[in-house]
């Protein structure tokens, strides 16, 4: 349980594989957890679920799920009817230098902003964000001069800026690792991956297709980790091969 | 009517003074504009009624209004049951220096990322918003340093960043005028003061209280600019006297 006395963290929680190693790690720093979960029309609803099941297994302060229509302007195939691409390469060439169109418009951005809202109230002065440079599928939003001038940005715009309180940091811990890296780093740490969620399409019964970037990404992952994919995937039973095909 | 050749750009419109302004100019500038207005939990309901008459009035492309709740993480009297502070002194050292508890925190900031969200999805360059750092009663996200940091941030995240494509700008034209000079130029541009509302409590029917920090603000803009100010204060008439007694 929360002790009194423990600094506050704000921890960016979707479900995936990422933010629930990054959760796990700022449990293991003693941070007293508020975790912040969107609602944000996205196809993949799985995930808001995974996020409560995670939050809870996680003992947090509190779970807040956000309600923020991002389908409203449209411009992502997360949050309208589009095709969700399946079976793309992800090699050296195929997925980097073009932005594909599971991009939500700001996404991170609009994230973060709560969260700083969220911090200023907790006084929480950490946010961990999950974005990772490496294997990010081509967002503009994961990389490092980004989450860098969001902090500089958010000193500013909050108390913190006037009154010379405690600054904010934002906390990327994963953003230079591989995706095999972070499935080595929580399996260190205990983390249960069976928990979590990745797939951009799942079945109706929350099933994950196996085939869209983030399935192939994590299929990948969990293969270069030489590690078993505790989820089972359309059309076979957990992942035992390990990469897509 | 909207030209298809027309630059657009996106608009910031709480339905007060300020962004009414700001929206006016927008228009002058030969812009399709894409109003956005956030329904925030705020007490002030009233604004979003003001908003969809202003946008309307001007003939904007789309007005955009979004659902979100700031008041679920608590932490202003603007989105909670807090008594909203009357008959403040906001003479050269009653304002300044301190941030009022009408402050909602890191509200600019996830107004302006659902409005680099609507840029990027339109095609606009151009956010308009209308902060004001001289009579911004103690807000810090109201000064240049801020917006100047946001617009850097925005065009890292943004598919600008990574494509090479047009920079957005945040705009705020009026940051470094006084309450006054913004309402003479709003005049000078024949905007209808009558539709707009400052008010941070207004009356269950929408008439300003007249002795809020934005009611006095307000007055005092209207009588330092001598003009009239042609809505209703609650307990009086359209507003002869001007600054508040």
């Amino acid at each position: 349980m929360p002790s009194p006395s423990r600094p506050s963290a704000v921890v960016l929680l979707s479900g995936g594989l990422d933010s629930t190693t990054v959760l796990r790690l700022a449990s293991r720093e003693g941070f007293a957890l508020h975790a912040l979960t969107f609602s944000y029309g996205q196809r993949h609803l799985a995930e808001v679920e995974a996020a409560r099941k995670i939050a809870r297994a996680e003992e947090v302060v509190h779970h807040y799920v956000v309600d923020i229509d991002l389908g409203l302007f449209g411009g992502s195939a997360l949050t309208t009817r589009t095709e969700i691409p399946k079976d793309r390469d992800l090699g050296q060439d195929g997925a980097r230098g073009t932005i594909p169109i599971t991009y939500v418009p700001a996404r991170n951005t609009i994230f973060l902003s709560y969260a700083t809202a969220l911090a200023e109230v907790t006084g929480a002065a950490d946010i961990f964000i999950g974005v990772n440079a490496l294997d990010y599928s081509g967002y503009p939003d994961c990389r490092p001069e980004y989450i860098a001038a969001f902090e500089r940005m958010a000193n500013l715009a909050t108390r913190a800026g006037v009154e010379g309180m405690t600054k904010v940091k934002i906390r990327a811990p994963l953003i230079d690792m591989s995706k095999a890296q972070i499935i080595e780093l929580g399996l260190s740490l205990g983390v249960d991956y069976s928990l979590t969620t990745s797939c951009y399409d799942p079945a109706p019964g929350g099933e994950a297709c196996g085939r869209c970037d983030a399935c192939q990404l994590r299929r990948k992952g969990f293969a270069e980790a030489g590690a078993e994919d505790p989820i089972s995937y359309a059309g076979r039973t957990a992942d035992r091969v390990g990469g897509p095909t």
